[in-house]
């Protein structure tokens, strides 16, 4: 734990860490005295105490004085949040490629809502028919075989809570100047969701896999055909093939009707919209995993079918293009996750990493899905720098930017989880920079480049 | 464990109950051997081996022969998935009065998405402009406070996963006759969710509580004006006041943009539109807590105040109005949740109850939370009755509809949670029935009362 320095603040006692980090148990009631909540929590609010004759009585708004809105059979967002939307950023060129962002900074919790999963796809959103649809399993099978989708309904069924992040995301850190976006349209092609379907397995064991197989290529059924190589233990290990997210059918842009999901590895493995499995003895060298998802090493090696996620975090607020209105007390929140099991622990600094202190993790904490971190935080006014570093439960710890771009080279582009940095100005302003060590030392590419 | 029968079958070696219930990790590779799953699976997939021409290169749908849609900043649902919505019931005298259900029996996994979460209103979804929406504590306080949802915002967020169950729901089964209805629209007044916001301890810490406080009254902002009592204990044990579901903000018909959460208890003491909290020394004894939510016992004595929801599981597949197509292998899989606690165990029979076997459950396995169980059965084609039977960590079980009827009386309207028959004709028709001795024991009501 840091050395506590003096904040000219009230909160001393509560310092874990320099520049006003407070102890993660303030608010939890672990051990802390009612009244120390009562006078540290009075000094951030700034509302007055109400009239006494208005609280004794008060006004009804508008909206009591008429019956409200009926039912609805399918509910949407309130109007008034209608800004809290994906965004969209994609090569012209090609209809349907590119992605569109999931709004991070704009949400709390974990579930990533339905109509707010990131996309990323290369040739638009395919309108499936499920009574057409059917899934081939192939090649070294002892038996080829059809599956229609009311086929797979009378299978067994799993679910499992787990992100999904392409592999592209937060790539924007390899340019040689901060993102200048948000939080969550810079580095939420990362979203989290609970997953039902069919244990790969269960088909794979039923038709027999011959003793040469090796490999299985997925195949999407969109107009890109996309095509992948997935190596066949993690299929028959954790493998879903997925009908269900967050309770209902797959969205058309997630997959419906079946998409591969495999829990912790790269998004464009999760094959959408999947029609074919086929086993082989050797990955296909598709385009996607050759001119795409591979990067070039500086020892000069090309870094190809990287499949996890390594473990990776983000504060969400205050975050990039937020506004702290004055002095005083601040919950600073976000998300970690890894592709390698759970977080273990998510440290937080306040004074661009000299301290750190750990931050509270929501309970449940689960294998390979979003967590959401939190840490109290007395902002004095002057300018600071906050950031997190994710841990997991191998032990593997979120590297600085400097560690990841001297590691992975100029030609980095994919798989970017190195800790990113939020800077508070004294007016309040908070926006991404790197460390000044860090302002020479990398490559200066478009992230455009990336969408075709 | 029940003594084995010959169900005339190949699964007699994994039979945990008597008419077909099989092994609960007969697809979870838990030392089965992948042979015998193989043997056991092929069985009842009806599926032809493919054409070897076809296998090899299979057809291209239409749907890969052009580009597909376009990205989209908010989702939604398939169009071939427009009948999987919510299902409003209203009295017609009262605008925005009744229920819309969800359709527990056409979902999977235990997150509802929010679209789909149930609505009970009173007098319809206030449209409510946040930017204008204030919360008021006053009463036995030290201070009176306003607070605005700015100032809410900077307030320290804890999340829960819980299930909110309306206390009306499932009062079909006080019938003397049994409920024709889909299993989610007789029982799907219930749903879970991800539910963020502040600790309501942290604001009542904050402004001080006088020491003769007992009670709080919490009021809607909503035409009907809802003002329900809530103990303190309550209040300060794990009371939310939620600003977020599943992510994003509430949908309107949830409470936007403020709902007061309270994990395990009936739904109506989770306040929609939270404007005010008023802390008292004795329940405001609301219509609401007297001539509603409120029943008559075969003592003579009134029940009142039922906060908690008990221990309840339904199986939603097989259920109303399913069919099965024919005799072979099937999943069983359904929903238990308890206001006490996590959920310790599911036993399932298919024998009308004389047998049970305990399903899966799927983890995580969350307090107060919709845990998913499963089973694998194999029907014969003959006539069976199947039903599941919940029991939670503080040893409560779920009770069957006698016992049910018999201890709470001809009067019962809230909390039905007895077991649920779904009985399975020899043309694979599912339909609910009650046990033989229970046809005459009940009351007869008219669900469509409770909504005045």
């Amino acid at each position: 734990m840091a050395q506590k320095q003096d904040n000219d603040n009230n909160f001393k006692e509560y310092l874990v860490a320099d520049n006003g980090l407070l102890d993660r148990r303030l608010f939890l009631k672990k051990g802390l005295q009612f009244g120390a909540i009562t006078a540290l929590a009075s000094t951030y609010s700034q509302t007055a105490s109400a009239d006494e004759k208005e609280a004794f009585n008060p006004a009804r708004p508008p909206w009591m004085n008429k019956p409200g809105e009926p039912f609805s059979i399918y509910g949407s967002p309130s109007t008034y949040e209608d800004r809290v939307v994906r965004f969209p950023t994609q090569n012209e060129a090609v209809p349907g490629n590119g992605v569109s962002w999931t709004p991070l900074h704009l949400m709390e919790g974990t579930i990533t809502p339905n109509g707010l999963h990131y996309e990323r796809h290369h040739n638009g959103v395919p309108q499936i028919d499920p009574a057409k649809h059917k899934l081939l399993i192939h090649g070294l099978v002892n038996s080829n075989r059809f599956f229609t989708m009311a086929d797979l309904l009378r299978y067994p069924m799993q679910s499992k809570i787990c992100f999904i992040e392409c592999g592209g995301n937060s790539n924007a850190g390899w340019n040689s100047s901060p993102s200048r976006s948000e939080a969550g349209y810079f580095n939420g092609m990362a979203s989290n969701s609970e997953w039902t379907g069919i244990p790969l397995s269960v088909l794979l064991d039923e038709i027999g896999v011959k003793k040469n197989a090796k490999w299985i290529i997925a195949e999407g059924a969109d107009a890109f055909n996309m095509q992948m190589s997935i190596p066949l233990e993690k299929a028959m290990n954790d493998a879903l093939l997925a009908v269900y997210q967050n309770g209902e059918k797959i969205r058309p842009e997630n997959g419906y009707p079946l998409r591969l999901v495999l829990p912790g590895w790269e998004g464009v493995l999760n094959v959408k919209w999947l029609r074919r499995l086929k086993l082989t003895d050797r990955p296909v060298m598709a385009r996607n995993e050759t001119s795409r998802y591979t990067e070039l090493l500086p020892s000069g090696k090309a870094r190809q079918f990287t499949f996890h996620i390594e473990a990776k975090s983000l504060i969400t607020s205050p975050s990039a293009h937020m506004l702290l209105k004055q002095p005083g007390l601040y919950q600073i929140t976000g998300l970690a996750w890894s592709g390698r099991g759970k977080i273990k622990k998510v440290d937080v600094s306040a004074d661009g990493g000299k301290s750190w202190a750990e931050a509270e993790l929501q309970e449940p904490v689960l294998d390979r899905a979003f967590t959401r971190f939190r840490l109290p935080w007395y902002w004095n006014g002057k300018q600071a720098v906050i950031k997190s570093r994710a841990t997991d439960e191998t032990g593997y710890v979120q590297p600085e930017r400097t560690e990841l771009v001297k590691k992975r080279g100029k030609h980095g582009f994919f798989h970017y989880n190195a800790i990113i940095n939020w800077q508070i100005d004294e007016d309040g302003f908070v926006s991404h920079v790197y460390d000044q060590d860090e302002q020479s030392s990398s490559s200066d590419i478009s992230i455009d480049s990336g969408w075709d």
